[in-house]
Parts: structure tokens; sequence; C-alpha cells
């Protein structure tokens, strides 16, 4: 509790170090956050990379009073540091806890909310555009990526922000990741800098810099790695900014907080739109994130003497995803993967590793990707893209109007699915099944198990073949990351997978049944364990396990409804639009009038904690779905006694 | 049916003909275009630009085996009177007759269904990615205009593509709104093209172009101008694509088919990615459309002696928005008005005319449009932003993520809700209550006149106040572009509008009823009918216009129900997750258990035609509705009998 991280006062105080005490106070704040990450898990690398920037921002600007905005918003950690959280950081993406992203609710330093890439231009312009219509005065800065300039929605906001005159700052943290074939570049860059007015002000600030660039190994991943060189080889390198009206300054060294301080000076001088291009490493600092970033990136706990995380032994559905479609692959040379950069959280790695030219990583571009895969397999290929549920987002036009409405195939892995756990309100994957289930032409499955995945998966080539009875648009597989339950094998090999089929987990042993559950995904798992809690209370309910919210297994819903005489829906989404609302559709249109209630989630803002804390709360966990369930029994006994 | 077009087996002629009779043929189209679309309406400006190039695209090309993918594909007539559907085209945008826009399942000739922009560069990249991998052979080509060059997922695309060695073709359709300014820029280019390899072929041709481009006078919309501008200087003028890797034809005068022979021929013989800059004029040959291109983009039918439209008297519900809405800035000076490159079609227009500094034309751009104006209100100020509702799909996670869960207001006029007519499937406005309703935080408000919408606009106020009692997040307002029915405006004097409230339509003169019809928007007259229609069957319907979808007045629904025991809903969208849905929910959450159905829409393709067609083929008419109103009548009666 030494040092000058706990006897300032930040973020006012920054302004009072000298550049050593800055170079001091950024050791002890890398120390502070491989300690608490370590124990919490988090983001790791991006944050380490980015200590000196924060720093070097705050000797010129005011976070309450100025508006910073962080694109992607996991590289806060410094910033929340820096202003009044030092405190709480230990309750990092805990319930109750910080959030792991910048929160308005949070903080008045916090200027705008992300999580989603590529949002940070826009928010900042139309921040800029209010400060000046109102005859206001304060900076907007955006810090953005390179990886985040790969999503389009960033150039929509650059084509506007830079036919203003707005004083608009975009800082380009550009993490490094390729800094060995750049050089030729920067060189280029600095030598018209040099022939810049200003220049003689910043000279000595910036010759500084190419001394300490750091030299950074092989990047993880090619693909990515070649996207984000192309996108910097425009963006940053070229004259980009500078043809839509940006002023540009640097590269400069993003842990020389010397250099930046000159720079940064001279930008915030400038008026219009301007850009600063800094290059940062991530994992800066910590030698196991400075050698596998990847791996630092989102991490789990460690141990930070030998950065090994804590193992982790529940199997994942991704890496099912990625194992099974390699073994398909090998039988079909027509199936393809796709990814929007996430080959190893979807697990596409495994396929990627023995398909390298059958594995297309298109960058942080979900709308293309799906329109790509229309495309594809427009072309006579079997696409199968795997995106994280709540990025999938991004894609929902291209769904419908590319791919639903013109009966093009194609297979989705809605990864991430359900509550998110830690990460929270912006990583919600609760939303997929509404917004898939209203689309034409959708198949929507949600397996429960492992097993059930790959079997999804078996079924889902039907898709391609023309003459198959099966919806002729995108098959969708949603499933969250891991496979908290094993259900018996045997189970899913005698009930194997059918098209638009559920079925019945616990038909056999019981004659007749009070109610019955229909859950999907891994909502079976809780139905299951309610089933045993009602049995418990007297009650017989029947566990239906829907696997297609579309098409809807009619037939037996309907038909167990009518044994029951009353029934519940689970799953792991918002109510509206759902598996819920699928079933009281059908009754509906049916004329039947039975009990009948949804479980899932309200339309609000689902906060961070973990998956079963959440659930817990709003009434999805095994208790509350029994307590919901009694209460329709008992009206139903009530009902048929009147009668 | 004398000349060429009759007398020619097309496109496999079009290879036999000369320049000149190409250009009769030319002469010919044009003149059918005029003809056809005088008496259909629809898109004409952008059909009569793109003539000659798609008539010198099919010298090279056979579009059966070729690709040929038309961005927004209003273009594509042209394609269909040249691809065996000239006989046919007197049928297009009706019921059963032709698409307005490319449909693969209309002919073989069509590659990829087009509507929304800047899709082309994504489809066409996916099917050269199978092509090659498939060891085909064939050509790709996608042909965009510099408009839908500002949306985003086009960048997305190149950004992929560039990386690639794949022979793509992307012919960017420049139609030339701003050739005046940039006659500097094409000079430059051409001396680039002088000096490149191949350029000895292609100069005689290149070099009759600069006599030939014509001069066109003030383009209407200075601010998309603008962005176009800026698009075009980077990606057309620049070297953008070049730093891609891809390699730059032209530019080329689109009207001059020998010289873009010239350039096509060169184009088709080169390997890897390539860019052909066409030069062309909207409207051009028809005069009334190239002195007003914009009238004539999408039109009703019209004289075409004269070039007048056939007036429609029927009040606008977009006019209303931009009339309401200038009037409301008059008096709050915090509201700013934010479109993406509609501003006529949204009725923007008025309010840019007043208030030109506080107006945003953002391109198309709807994801940057949504964020840009969280952006604003985080600001302080008060964005009201207007979008079709097919097109603010593309701003789905915009929505969610950068306002909806970050609890920050903006006011959406999401104008062409419902069914859209004539333009069909890419375009139904069917899914936006769906995809609201589960959103958090968001308002969903739908007006059944001209008048609720104007009071809709008065209450949204509330949504900027802190202290209002109102959801904080995004207050939609989704009405369709006509008001065709005219209520009673004193009912709506006496009955105003509330916030999170509905009305009842008539609830005064009749004391029991049989079943409440629950409505919303539009389907507020529809619902009106029908309770005149069951009057003559001997039915008591009470109506209830719900004005709001979310929050739902559920006080006076549940109230209503219990006064009937029976009851119906009926919206302008897909059923699943829209109103019917939330009815459900509600029932469901407060055990009532009472005969119940919901129209709307099923979520299945629904094609273009007529709105009252469509509506009536989904039982969307007041006969239907009273039907399905009839029977669950029948039903509750049955019911009390039995108890």
């Amino acid at each position: 509790m030494n040092g000058l991280l706990y006897s300032g006062n930040y973020p006012e105080d920054i302004k009072k170090l000298n550049d050593a005490e800055l170079e001091q106070l950024s050791g002890e704040i890398r120390e502070q956050l491989v300690e608490i990450v370590s124990k919490t898990g988090g983001h790791l690398a991006s944050n380490l990379g980015i200590v000196e920037l924060t720093l070097a921002l705050y000797s010129f600007l005011d976070p309450y009073k100025d508006r910073i905005i962080w694109d992607v918003g996991h590289q806060s950690y410094v910033h929340k540091i820096l202003t009044g959280r030092n405190e709480q950081m230990e309750t990092i993406r805990q319930l109750g806890g910080l959030s792991g992203f910048p929160k308005t609710s949070e903080s008045d330093a916090d200027a705008f909310n992300t999580g989603h890439s590529s949002t940070s231009v826009s928010a900042a312009l139309g921040m800029c555009r209010a400060r000046d219509l109102k005859g206001e005065n304060y900076n907007v800065v955006a810090v953005i990526g390179d990886g985040s300039l790969t999503g389009g929605m960033a150039l929509e906001a650059i084509n506007d922000a830079g036919r203003t005159n707005t004083k608009l700052t975009v800082i380009i943290n550009d993490n490094g990741m390729s800094i060995d074939q750049n050089v030729g570049g920067m060189s280029k860059r600095l030598s018209k800098i040099r022939s810049r007015r200003g220049y003689l002000k910043a000279k000595k600030g910036v010759k500084s810099v190419l001394a300490k660039i750091p030299r950074i190994g092989k990047p993880l991943d090619r693909a990515m790695h070649k996207i984000k060189e192309s996108i910097k080889s425009y963006f940053v390198d070229s004259k980009l900014f500078e043809d839509f009206g940006f002023k540009h300054f640097g590269p400069v060294d993003g842990h020389n907080i010397k250099a930046m301080k000159v720079v940064l000076e001279q930008a915030f001088e400038t008026n219009g739109p301007t850009i600063i291009h800094v290059v940062t490493k991530k994992g800066k600092g910590y030698a196991p994130a400075e050698e596998n970033p990847s791996a630092f990136h989102g991490t789990n706990p460690f141990d930070k003497e030998t950065g090994k995380t804590v193992t982790d032994n529940t199997i994942s559905f991704s890496k099912t995803f990625g194992t099974k479609l390699k073994y398909m692959a090998e039988e079909d040379k027509d199936i393809v993967a796709v990814t929007a950069a996430m080959p190893t959280g979807t697990g596409l790695s495994i396929f990627k590793k023995e398909f390298p030219e059958r594995y297309f990583d298109v960058g942080i571009a979900e709308q293309h990707a799906v329109t790509l895969c229309s495309g594809m397999s427009k072309g006579g290929l079997k696409p199968y893209v795997a995106i994280y549920s709540t990025f999938l987002q991004r894609a929902y036009d291209q769904l419908l109007h590319d791919a639903a409405i013109q009966d093009v195939p194609m297979v989705i892995g809605v990864d991430r699915a359900g509550v998110c756990g830690p990460d929270g309100e912006t990583h919600q994957g609760i939303y997929d099944l509404s917004y898939l289930n209203h689309l034409p032409n959708v198949t929507v499955a949600a397996p429960c198990c492992a097993e059930e995945l790959a079997q999804m998966m078996d079924v889902s080539k039907g898709v391609f073949e023309k003459d198959s009875k099966m919806l002729k648009g995108p098959f969708a597989i949603r499933y969250p990351a891991k496979d908290a339950y094993s259900f018996d094998r045997d189970f899913f090999k005698k009930n194997p997978v059918e098209y638009g089929k559920g079925v019945f987990m616990n038909y056999a042993p019981i004659v007749s049944f009070d109610i019955v559950i229909i859950a999907i995904g891994k909502m079976v798992e809780t139905a299951m364990n309610s089933v045993a809690e009602l049995r418990k209370r007297g009650i017989r309910a029947l566990c239906f396990n829907a696997r297609f919210l579309a098409p809807l297994d009619d037939e037996n819903i309907l038909q167990a409804i009518e044994k029951c005489g009353a029934a519940i829906t689970i799953e792991d989404g918002v109510k509206c639009g759902g598996l819920g609302s699928s079933v009281a559709e059908l009754l509906a249109s049916k004329g039947i009038v039975v009990p009948f209630n949804m479980i899932g989630l309200p339309d609000e803002t689902i906060p961070h904690g973990k998956i079963g804390e959440i659930h817990k709360i709003y009434g999805m966990d095994a208790m509350s779905l029994s307590d919901a369930a009694e209460k329709l029994v008992k009206a139903k006994k009530k009902q048929d006694a009147e009668n």
C-alpha cells in the first residue's frame, strides 16, 4: 500500500508528477493489474498495454469534464484505477461489483458504455456536435484499437467526422502485433511529420520513439494479423485520415510518456479532427502476457508467478463445435468455416489447423461475415460460421436480408448464448432466441449438452440438400461456452436429434403428469432438477426438451399439454419473442386454454455476475421454476374442482 | 413492337450488335423504361442511368453463367428487360408480377437478391471463393453506386477482398451528382492510367470519355452530396482500392458503350480483384428525370409527356413527422434531426430547410446514425432520427448496445413500418415491433393517424427529462408512409395520448361486450371496421387502441379482458414477439385463462403487392379479423354454457 498509487489523489495529481514519477506509477499500476486480474480473471493484456497512454492523456485531460471513449472498453481498468475505483478493483466483474467495462452509471468519469467494437468514433462525434451546438468547451477523445477499425461502422463515423471542422481526437491504439513489418511505413510517416509545421516542437519527443519501439514475436493469428495490417496500411500509414480532413500525428511509442506528451500537446492545440497514432504492446511489462497476449486477452484467474491459469475441466461447447466441424469437413470438401476475429473463442482454430484454405477470418465484421457466407452458399459451398450471440446482433439485417428471405442455407454457430456471466450487460447472449425466432426460413436449435450439439451439427448438413424438408435459410445452433452438465450419453444415442423434433426427457417411468415443463438448451438441466424437486413436493412433472425453437415441435408439445393440462416454459433468454411466446402463440392458434406460464428474462438490462447468480435473481433456477410450476398445478386443480 | 428490342434474342444477341446498334437498342430500352414506369411506378432514374453499362457488360458476360450482383437492386430493370422478362415488365411490383428487385426465384440470371444497400461486394467475394475452391471458371461482378459505398459493410468486404488474389470485379456506378468538382480528380487519375501497362490498348476508348462527360446541375441534397464526395475522393479518386490490392480502371463514361468495352475487356483479362470506375448520369435521356433525378428515383405512376406524377392526396405520416419536428425545434433549441440518406422520404427535408445547422445526414449508415445520436444525447442534445423500419434493422445492435442498455434517450421515427406494398420482400417493415419490443428500456409507440403521431411526438419530449417516469432509452414511434384513414380529430383531442396508455375507441355507447380487439397503429382502422362488421353479426366488440407496445397498458388491457372474457390482437407485423406475444405473456403472468388469439404476419417471406392485398392474404383485413373474433366468442359461449 506504499508508493505513488496509494498516496496520490488521482486523476488530478497526475498533472503534478514528473516523467520519472509517472514511470514509477506505471509500474505500480501494472503490479496492481496483475494482482487483481490473477484473482478475478478478466482482461489483462490490453490493460497492461495502455498504462502509459492513459497516464499521458490524464496529464492533459480531466476525465470528469473531457470525454474519453474507450472503444470495446476492456482496456478501461487503468482508467478505473485512476478515477476513484482502485479500492474496488477486486470486485470487478462480480455481482454487485465494478463492471469490466466503462459504465456511466458507475462513475462520471466514464463517458460512454462500451463493450462491442467500433462504436467510439460515432459516439465521440455525437458529443462533439453537442458541445459545438451548445457552445461548450471540452475535449472529446476516442481511443480505438487497430482491430476495431475493421468494423464497418468505424468507417461510417470517420467518413462523417472528416467533413466537419469539429475538434475531435481519435487515438489509434496500434497494439503492435506487427511492428517488424511496419517500421518502413513508420519511417515514411515520420519523414512526413518532419516536414510539417509544429514538428520542431515535437522533434525531441518524437525522435526518442524509434529507439524504444519494442520488437514483438510472431502474431498468434496470421489471418487477423493480415486484416489488421491492411486496415492499418490505409487507415494509419496511408493518407486516408488526411484525405478525410483529419490531421495526423505520430506514430509515437505508447510506452514513452514523455514522447506522448509532446505529441498530445500538439494535437490538443490543433483545431478540427485529429488522429494520433500510438504504438503499444499488448501485455507490456508482464512476461507471460507479453509472450502470449492472446491467452491474456480475457483470462480466468491465474497464478501470477507462473502465468498459469486455473484449469477448467468442463467440456466446452465451442471446442465441440470446432472439433466436430473438422471431422465433418474431412468427409465433405464443400464445408468451409468463417469467423469474425474469434478463431480461438469459437473453437474454429481447431478447424483452421486442419483446413487453412477452407477457413476465413474476416476481421471484426459480422455483417460482412454473414453476407459472405450467403455468397459462398450460392456458389455451392457449405459455410459454417461461428459468432458470439451478442456480436451476431450486428448481422441481424444481413441474416434476414441476405440469407433468410432468399432461402440461402448456411449454418451459424451462435456461441456464448444465454446469460454471459462476468462480462455483463454488453455481452449478454439473451436476445438471439427472439431475434432469430421471428425471421422467416430460419432454423433455431439449442443443444442441452455437447453430445446433442454434435448431433445437431450432423442434422444441419441437410439444410444444404435441396430436397430436404427443412427450412431453406440459415440453420442456427445456439449454445453457451461451457457444458456445465453431463447427461447420460446413452439417452442421446437412443433418442437422437431429429429435425424440428424435441424429446421427452422422462417419459417412460411415469404414467400421468400434472404439468409439462418445456425447456430448451442449457435450461433442460434446470428443468430436470426441477422435476426432481417437484417430485419431492408430490407433483409429477414431464420434461420436454424442445431442441428446436423453429420449427417448433407443435405435435409433441400439443400432445404433452393435452396430457398434462398445464404447461410452463423456460429458456435462457428474454421471454418476449422466444420459446414462451411461441408456445403461447401455438396455444392461441389452436384455441387451447390451460394454465400456462413462461420463465425467462424480462426486457430489462441484465447485470454482470456468475451465471447461476443471475439466473436466481430472475427466477430461472430450479427452485423458482418449481415454485412457478406448483402454482400452475394448483390453479389447474382448483379449476378442475370448480368444473 | 418494331426495332431491335423486340427482334433480338437477348442477352445472347447483344454480342452480335455493333456499337451503333447498341446505341439504338439503348434508346429503345429507355423508351420502354419510361413507358413501363409511367404506368406502374417504380425506380426510373437509376435505370435510365445504367442502360449502356448493362449492355456493355453483357457484350462480355453471360448473366446465366457469370454472376452479376446489382447492389441495392433497384437499377435491375434493364437487366430484367434483357434477360427474358421484357414481356412481363408491365406486371412489375404488382401482386404475382415481377419484383422491382433482382430475385433468384424469378430468373437464373439473377445472381443474388438485393434491396438494402452495400451488400454486393460481400456476396460477390463469397461467390469468388466458392468458384476458386471448387475449381470453376466464371466472372463475378458487383455493381455498386457511390452512395452505397458509404455503408460500412461495403468497406468490411473491400478490406477482406483486397487481401486475396481472387478474380473479382467491382464496378463503381458513380452517378455523377458531382461531375463539376470532380474533373480535377479524374484528370489526375487519367494521367495515372496513361502510365500503366495496357493503356495503349485502352487509349482510344478512354480518350473519348472526357469529351462526353455530361455536366450536371446542382445536386438536390448538399449533405448527401458531400458524403458521396468524400467517399469518392478516397475510394475512387485516391489510391485506396489500389492500396488494398485492387487494380483500378477508369474513369470511363458510362454512356459511351465503345469506351466501356475497351475498359471492360482489359479488366476482365486481369487477374485478382479489380475496380472499374464508371461515370453515369441518373435519369439519362429523359428530360424530367435528368432535371430532377431525386423525384424519379422511386416514383408513382406519371404522365410521360410532362413527367408529372399522379397526385396523391392522402396525408403523409412522414411529412407530419418532419413538420411537427420543425415546430418542436422552434420551441427547443436542443432538438436536432438525423437521417441516413433519406431526407425527403422521412420528411426531414422540412426540418432541414428551417434548421440546417441542426440537421445531420450521415449517409447510408444506420449503425453510425444511431450511435451518433447516443453521443449527441449524452452531450445534452435531443436527437430525433428518422429511419425506415427495414433499414433500422441494420442498427439493431447499436439500438441495444449504445442506447437501450445505457439509458440513452433519443426519439426514433420508424418510417415505412408494416407491410410496404410494391417494394416487397426486402423492404417489409414488419419486424420492428418484434425487434424493438424485446429490447430493455425502449418505448415503442404506434399512431393510428397523423393526429396521434403529432401527439406522440409531444409526449416523446419527456424521454429527455431525467425525472419523467418514462423508460430511459430510445423512444420509437413506428408508422407507415401514408395515413389512409382519417379518424374524428375531436376524439383525439378529447382522448390525448398519455405515455404508456392506450385508449378505448368505442367504450361509451355499449354497456357490455363479447370480445375486446386490441389493435395498434394502422390496424386500429381495421379493428374499427371489424367492430362494425361484428355488430352486423350480433357481436359486441370493444376496440382498444394500444398506442404503446412497450410499455404495454397492462391495466386497461387486463380490465378489458376481464370485462369481455375473450380477446384478439391485431398488428401490422410478424406475430412472433409483437403485440400478440406481449398480451399472451401478460395473461400467462397473471394466470388469466380466456379464449385468445393473435392476428399478424407469420414468419414467412412476405411478397410484394398492394398493402391491402397482402393483408387479405394473411387474414389481416376486417372480414378475416371478424371471422377470427367470432370464433373466439363462440368458444367462450360454449365454455360458459359448459360451466
